[in-house]
């Protein structure tokens, strides 16, 4: 499976860049925006397309032509401005949505945030982030892709212990980016988890099992 | 027909008030944030609810269930932060839609912005407020409501003129915010408008007449 990471260079989409690599039969496509990254993507012999999820539908479109899935794990990580993440979290996700379908990919999974789906769980300090990220997510959830929406809780950089909790509410708790990005690659390998939206918080299961009880 | 005015304290609103407080057979409710407001509102004979659109859906419905149409004019106007504005005219349109609904109002008139249905005329200075104000039309237009979309060019604070132009795509113009505000009205008594948006600008045509031709 050819993989688009729009996102490529971030935080979880770096581990999802790896981890697909290092899997047998996919081979990822790093989507980034500025020609060093596509340089680093390069030396370590990953496929990139230069694009800058601020422009046109139609350059996402024309990266996403030869790829079977799209993974957005772009974000503005609720610490850039409010006119940021409207730009890349809402409309940046939408865009790829639609530059998805342009392209005839059926498959897309997003990383979201832990309890979006209900307002009175938006962050204070910041409800345009839930905000956004909540709209994306539900317009995923209309647009007729096979959809995976993981909603994972606080992000850290411990190194991944490969178990999860997964249920449509959880409370909060933390989890090692490692672990999400692990379990985007486990999504893309289980049909189960299309259309399936759920919040995930580091746990005592298995990722390959918690995706199954979905 | 009693119609519920959100952000009637604005400068639409204002005159969405005065216009449906001298018509025939209409009564406005003004749904407004603060006390002195509310007073104000009163002193002139006007219906009130005392609401915070950045609260919940809940106490949006309450304020609508006795209006048999409401009109969103409310906006952060571009003027205030990014994440105003997605709390007000992104997350704020869609919690009203939300309790236009759940308190059985099905007509429901937005007022938008010009062209923000095409991504290549998004505000190069504030591309987030045209985003803001286009998903809040998409939401609008999928939500299974009664609804009518104006996109007037730019407000300006001239005596209305009771003559426009409208039409699914029109170049940049100027529209006096009364003349705004008395297509709001019209479109209320004509159910031609329901299921139509349009950008709309000064022109030669009677407002009525003009809404004769979507």
């Amino acid at each position: 499976m050819n993989v688009l990471i729009i996102g490529a260079n971030g935080q979880i989409g770096q581990h999802v860049v790896r981890k697909i690599q290092e899997s047998s039969g996919h081979n990822a496509i790093a989507m980034v925006r500025k020609e060093e990254q596509k340089a680093k993507f390069e030396e370590q012999g990953v496929k990139t397309a230069l694009v800058d999820l601020e422009g046109s539908i139609e350059t996402i479109a024309n990266a996403a032509k030869e790829a079977d899935a799209v993974v957005f794990t772009a974000g503005s990580g609720g610490h850039t401005g409010a006119d940021k993440t409207v730009m890349i979290d809402l409309d940046g996700a939408i865009k790829s949505m639609e530059a998805a379908k342009q392209a005839g990919v059926k498959r897309f999974i997003i990383v979201s945030a832990i309890g979006v789906h209900h307002r009175d769980r938006w962050m204070n300090s910041a409800p345009y982030y839930s905000a956004a990220k909540h709209y994306a997510d539900v317009w995923l959830e209309k647009s007729g892709l096979d959809y995976t929406i993981i909603r994972p809780g606080g992000l850290t950089n411990e190194p991944g212990t490969g178990k999860v909790k997964v249920a449509v509410d959880l409370g909060y708790g933390k989890i090692p980016r490692e672990d999400v990005a692990a379990a985007i690659v486990a999504s893309l390998e289980n049909s189960q988890t299309i259309g399936k939206s759920f919040d995930m918080i580091g746990g005592e299961t298995l990722i390959e099992d918690a995706l199954k009880t979905l």
